[in-house]
């Protein structure tokens, strides 16, 4: 693991607000999915506390990452419109980008690794975007994206590092908070998956606004735990991301600049996750909450049913982040779980 | 197939009233999950309409049968309370029943078919329910309740022909209309999974009211078609139910008698589906909404993808009833429909 620079900014700014949050809550308000907070009072009395799952598998494209997307490119000018977007993703900020650009009319050119499930690259292409393939152990995706869009002109939307991707994930937060307050509870703990902290510090920018006594804990997989590791060292610290995960969906390898100040500041800690715990989690949201997780979108609700925080008498919120996998792997997990 | 004698009350007060769903909807507010009503626009393009599916597998208990439950006992007087209920149902309804007494302090013992997929016989023990286990090839579940019902003095709570169980089912639609009303559309058809009827009348007294351009659709497995040949022949007729079908919430083999005379005056007709359809129903329901459902659950998107109605260029609405299925099952689904 190494340390990283920082970016020269006064970071206490954190590029992204609360206020940046509830703005793109405005421009996404009967756009975006108001995905339900569920709860299985009989799994609840099973564990031992309350634990609430939010369903983002239930959001347009089948993830949270529409939210950011739509909330960026919205905001374009015409003559940025007209340019285009270019992105780089492992599949689900891929989808968000291509389905926000299609509904706004922007051309989108998406850069994917070769090796993303299959159904990511198909809805990408189904949603009318260019997409061009790279191979990830070989090519920099980071760098493609950087020369499409100095060749195009396209305007390049970064899938975390990015000041209206963190607002617009961060909505995520303002409803987890309208929801728990409609059923009277203040969240003891909300736990999200993290890749390179979109979600995450978007929606630590509201909870810490709304919510100041409730613990924000980020979850990554075992090996992949950037975060973790950044938020324990107090600083960005890489992890060299050769250990082998099915969480293909939060594979960064370290936090992101403009994430991890607000992550730094007001998270409680980062959580990492086994592959067993993931499946177990994924089965458990199939039989009890009728949601279909993805390996990536489960690791929240892994960390907490793994007993990586003690909930006993709590109330926790699980973010489940999406919900975009393949079928025949699901149930390769659901024989494997219910055997 | 035999035609049935009828009530010998005046039908068209149809012992359950549009009023009558509304107050239910009171009644059920901050207690029953307004579900979300999901759209998949890749999907959309593909078949060339609008399809909106009714996600009742996210409703406490995995399916509208809480509903249901809940506005007729929470209308019980004090005696009636203590007293308790007793409920017959080969799953949902008794899931339903046992989670709403409990809430309201109700003792509750339901009679269960002891072939009931294990875990809704579980999930209503664990509801705190007694479960009372009969043989459905050569016991009538109906005279068990009665007798339970005349032995202990509790309630019998019957699973549609019951008014506070029609009105709390028609919430559904109070929904449907309510959440097509936010993003401007009037569906052009609305089709509804169909065993004795609650769910389907429910929703018919409300679409008459509030939606009456709406064509009304019932769903049922191939050879418990009752209330399809009902319809056509304008009187209740029974199907003798030897057709084996996966869908096991489905199976009454008559129509009701309190929900029928709703049906024949409003409903457009009754569709039946094959096992085949079903399934394939259940893995896009998997796959572009992230949503499991249940067979008898995915009765109606499975009429509607199969053809069995002229959608192009429509507006049309599934009701997907419930998700409480074995993960195995599912999961042999997903692999033969993914192969």
């Amino acid at each position: 693991m190494n340390s990283l620079t920082e970016l020269s900014d006064n970071e206490t700014n954190y590029f992204a607000s609360f206020e940046d949050v509830e703005a793109a809550a405005r421009r996404l308000e009967g756009i975006a999915v108001r995905t339900p907070l569920l709860e299985a009072p009989l799994l609840n009395e099973e564990l031992g506390y309350r634990l609430m799952v939010k369903a983002e598998p239930l959001q347009r494209t089948g993830s949270f990452k529409f939210r950011g997307a739509y909330n960026t490119i919205s905001q374009f000018d015409e003559t940025a419109r007209k340019a285009g977007v270019v992105a780089f993703s492992s599949g689900n900020h891929a989808q968000g980008v291509a389905a926000a650009s299609s509904m706004l009319g922007v051309p989108a050119i998406i850069v994917m690794p070769s090796d993303a499930p299959a159904i990511k690259v198909a809805n990408t292409r189904a949603w009318g975007a260019n997409v061009v393939l790279y191979d990830r152990y070989k090519e920099n995706r980071e760098e493609i994206g950087a020369r499409i869009a100095a060749d195009s002109g396209a305007i390049l939307v970064k899938p975390y590092d990015n000041p209206g991707v963190i607002a617009g994930q961060g909505t995520v937060g303002l409803e987890v908070v309208e929801q728990c307050s409609e059923v009277g509870v203040t969240p003891d703990a909300v736990v999200i998956p993290c890749g390179g902290g979109g979600l995450s510090s978007g929606v630590t920018l509201v909870l810490s606004r709304l919510s100041p006594a409730t613990d924000i804990w980020t979850a990554e997989p075992d090996g992949w735990d950037d975060t973790a590791l950044s938020l324990a060292a107090g600083e960005r610290i890489s992890v060299d991301g050769t250990v082998k995960t099915i969480c293909d969906s939060l594979l960064p390898n370290a936090p992101g600049e403009l994430t991890f100040p607000i992550l730094r500041d007001m998270a409680k800690g980062g959580l990492a996750v086994s592959d067993a715990a993931v499946k177990r989690a994924m089965a458990v949201a199939f039989r009890h909450f009728k949601l279909v997780v993805e390996p990536g979108g489960a690791a929240a609700l892994a960390a907490v049913l793994d007993d990586k925080i003690d909930c006993r008498g709590k109330t926790v919120v699980c973010i489940c982040s999406g919900g975009n996998t393949d079928p025949a792997l699901y149930a390769d997990i659901l024989r494997e779980q219910s055997a």
